[in-house]
């Protein structure tokens, strides 16, 4: 099977244009078939601080009212999607940015809670997988923006980590798949305050260890069970670190990678 | 050759709920394959408004300094042309929302001019029609937003309806296309102040007459001028009217028809 390689990266890389360079060279050497998926949840939360519109976050999801969800589409599906593309385009990366919406990539529905209303938070319900293997087969890099749809007009707010993990399932059984989860730390550590504390490979055995002694940070545990879900799902390779070192990260030679077993 | 429709239309269509849900509808009725350009000029002035960053236009165009980039890049290529392609995925049409940078649609450089810098507006270079073809050839509906690029990196604003007749013109040889031009008054008036003095059918002869006598509003010269130019780079008919007669321009039954003879 071909390997695939499916990163996501935060927005927050897209304000330091010095990363940002970085990062699109080391994206751009990726060989084979690649796919990115960004957030962006720091500009969308400025922009809304200048326009005065009161943001709520419950758990580090943005409840959605008809005013954020305005600004998420401009910043997500709009400034940083093309920023990005414009960057890939420049070091010869043909990618095309697309948002769920976008010839129905990513269909979901408006999140049914008991007690909160997210507003228009969209969880996902299907990949359309044949458009990726198309842009894929034109050799295409596609950049996805966490915008989506119902199918019936509403634009929907998704998270990005679900979006690129829905994302590698749905391919899962085509490819060999790599999901690589870039953030500000260099992957999963024993000893938060120590980013040399890195655990280069994370099978089950060992997380239930690290669970069991208190050892994983709190914030990184729904991170970690939703890896697991996907090598479930038949993803071959979760890995998490740093942004900064993407090509070790894809070699194993830096972050964190869990495996099956 | 098969028929092709470009449609452009102001981006002001789409906060008018009735008149958006109106055009989407007419739009996905159109048979064979088919393009949307649009604008979305006032929606960014609002917003430029409401972060309080001054704007200048200088003959319609939009002087774009790096802040009014960004707004422009978010307004277009975020809430505008997302939001319609979801009103468009919901009638059953396929449609894909792009940018001029997305598979490096269009090109171009920023516009250079003897005396009034423009700042971040870009003049086109060239349209990539390989892609457009292979959009077409697998029945996916384009949505295009006038953010285009440069390809060493820089996004650049660029005026929507030259947009649009550059790709119609980019498809003449390959299409029988027809260009339809959507605004606010039904069509060419010989009497700007009344609706029912539209010139069905504006050949270059009529054309030279009417502006000899005065009677073409002078704001539409530079529109006209640009049509017969399309019509002798290949492009079957431009049409100019109003977005809500779509089916009637399209059929001739409305509107101004602009014609080589």
């Amino acid at each position: 099977m071909t390997e695939l390689n499916i990163i996501k990266i935060g927005g927050n890389i897209i304000d330091d244009s010095a990363a940002l360079q970085q990062f699109v060279q080391d994206f751009a050497a990726i060989s084979g078939p690649k796919i990115l998926v960004h957030g962006g949840g720091k500009l969308a939360t400025q922009l809304a601080e200048q326009l005065q519109i009161p943001q709520t976050m419950i758990d580090g999801r943005r409840v959605t009212d008809a005013e954020s969800l305005k600004i998420v589409t401009m910043v997500y599906a709009g400034y940083i999607n093309k920023s990005i593309v414009a960057q890939l385009q420049a070091v010869g990366c043909n990618a095309v940015g697309l948002s769920g919406v976008d010839g129905n990539l990513i269909q979901a529905h408006k999140r049914v809670h008991p007690t909160i209303d997210y507003g228009f938070v969209g969880d996902i319900d299907s990949v359309n997988t044949k458009l990726l293997q198309q842009l894929i087969n034109t050799e295409q890099v596609i950049v996805v923006a966490p915008i989506t749809h119902n199918k019936t007009g509403q634009l929907l707010n998704t998270n990005a980590d679900t979006l690129a993990q829905a994302i590698a399932v749905s391919l899962a059984n085509l490819y060999k798949v790599n999901l690589v989860f870039c953030f500000e730390k260099p992957g999963v550590l024993t000893n938060a305050e120590d980013d040399s504390s890195v655990v280069p490979i994370l099978a089950p055995g060992l997380y239930a260890n690290l669970k069991a002694t208190g050892k994983v940070y709190a914030g990184m545990l729904p991170k970690l069970d939703n890896a697991f879900a996907a090598l479930q799902s038949n993803v071959h390779k979760v890995i998490i670190g740093d942004a900064k070192e993407l090509q070790q990260l894809i070699k194993g030679t830096a972050g964190t990678t869990i495996i099956h077993e």
